[in-house]
């Protein structure tokens, strides 16, 4: 049995493991069987990357994520400019304009003051580019073993145009599903950097803000049904999270999905999917199929949408289930990620 | 020389210290040296608690906090209902109503799954009370080892009433300063856990969501200047804070602030001085001295205002100076905390 197909271990879990971080099954069974118990609401309940609510007859997008990314720096990034461009990437695909961000760090007693001073310039730089303030912060400090160098949160807020309303519950039978471009380089750059892996040619991570980018499909086209960027877990686990709340089957095909020559050797030495590697500047798009064409002409104008494609469908078959016809012809079951592929990706 | 007067030490740190997480100088030199450098921007160079913003034509607030609070599971609360009633107060500080909150986890490999479900639990609980909707989350897990137990980091946004203007910096000479209650059972109920030590009456936490206290305070008086809990640092670092960005002095009178004898005798105990010992279900007001009367008033009327008195007056003495007339009639400098007298309170 694969990893993809296997039920999840029993008896019941009484501790936390790595898994659980994972983006994938483990996850969710932590929103299912903890958070959503204790804090269901409507707004919580939808498990979008954002939540929009309305304040004083303004719509507004909030989104939270820590980041924990281990090494703290890697070839392509870091963790202050992934700590913007994640936050700024969640809001970014609930359709909002990033305005602000606050920051919070946990800093471990004995963390070179050089270090932090790296990382907060360049978690400056990124907010400066992506046209985003950091408004309000905190820092704690925790002793030498009880943390990991730094950690960060960031949380963000935007504002969302009247018209937009995007969510991964609309997405319907015949949607066109559209990938930005090649996948798997930023898990594949971090597992290089902890690894201490050198490949021919270098793999970065494709970390960046993606809200022009979206601007332009949303200006291109009315008829985008959701958003959302492949981390954690990689593109299996974002397009199983749509199938499932929009309750659509999902078909993809593998000759459509590009995965550079490098990240595709790197995945093979270390027995990885790219379908399952995490990105960090790509997105997927749930699109009316006869708007998918004009939308991915306006990805492809953009730096950061040049690989756009069409890879593959919504149908109505079993709610949930995402297949690929493989480049060989033959179809799989492409499952949520199972168990702990590549902790502290982000 | 106490801890109070000497000067910070020499040279210049090179690493992170415990005492810069403690809300006292060394958190101070962290905001100079460091994140003020990289981050400026006309909001956050205010170093409220809380930025406010508008969007819209809405004036919102926001600010964030993560809890490191060590142990978990206090008398009187958890980092649960910490979590909550932390950002719920910073957001009052500014005169916002609470909305919405983010909850984000950094959980530690091996977690007890029952520990996540109660402080997930009392979150929900805290939140239910505050009346305020946890509306998007994250989760991340780290190694064994690389985190301990877990940390919550919150994110509040609450909307600020059209006249409100709360500021640390608008605090002028004539001014009274109220403080809601008694003094440093936070921080006592706190150390007590973690070092086993038991005393005759048991303290327990203050912690507190104060938003409630706060609306009524506005409602009594337009005259607030400025609104503070005195968390990390204690009453100590909160007016020092407040006398240096307002460019005034402050003198208090020890015989006006209520420590209840057995947070004194654990004071006494452990040689703490109360005003450095952290609260979380406190506040201290710059008021016109006109209008104080009534603010305490209106205190006095709500549960978490009983003890509500004033404590002092705001001086054209040397800008950033704070002095205390001890009960037997001398003066002395009160400064802000020095060290890390408490590390992980909050």
């Amino acid at each position: 049995m694969s990893i993809f197909t296997c039920p999840l271990p029993l008896p019941a879990r009484d501790r936390i493991l790595l898994g659980h971080g994972s983006g994938g099954k483990l996850s969710a069974e932590l929103m299912r069987d903890i958070f959503l118990p204790a804090l269901s609401n409507p707004m919580l309940d939808r498990l979008d990357d954002q939540a929009v609510f309305a304040a004083g007859g303004v719509r507004l997008a909030m989104t939270t994520d820590s980041f924990v990314v281990k090494p703290l720096f890697f070839r392509g990034g870091d963790i202050g400019s992934l700590a913007v461009h994640g936050t700024v990437n969640d809001l970014a695909m609930g359709g909002a304009t990033p305005l602000y961000l606050s920051a919070a760090f946990i800093l471990e007693e004995g963390l070179a003051m050089d270090t932090l001073r790296r990382v907060t310039e360049s978690l400056a730089q990124a907010a400066r580019e992506a046209g985003v303030r950091v408004i309000t912060g905190d820092t704690k400090v925790v002793e030498k073993g009880s943390g990991d160098g730094l950690f960060i949160n960031t949380t963000g807020i935007g504002l969302v145009p009247e018209r937009v309303e995007l969510s991964a519950d609309r997405a319907k039978p015949g949607d066109a599903v559209i990938l930005s471009g090649s996948i798997g380089e930023h898990g594949i750059a971090i597992l290089a950097e902890r690894e201490g892996l050198e490949f021919e040619t270098p793999v970065g991570s494709d970390s960046a803000a993606l809200h022009t980018l979206v601007a332009e499909m949303l200006a291109a086209a009315r008829g985008i049904r959701c958003l959302r960027d492949p981390t954690r877990g990689g593109v299996s686990s974002t397009l199983n999270e749509i199938a499932r709340q929009s309750k659509v089957s999902i078909r993809i095909e593998e000759r459509a999905i590009t995965v550079r020559p490098e990240v595709q050797g790197a995945c093979e030495l270390l027995g990885l999917d790219p379908l399952y590697v995490a990105n960090e500047g790509k997105l997927i798009a749930i699109v009316d199929p006869a708007q998918a064409e004009a939308v991915v002409s306006a990805m492809r104008r953009h730096p950061l949408g040049e690989g756009a494609g069409i890879i593959g469908s919504v149908g109505d078959g079993p709610p949930g289930l995402v297949t690929i016809r493989t480049a060989l012809g033959t179809v799989r079951i492409v499952d949520m990620l199972s168990g702990d592929q590549l902790p502290r990706i982000c």
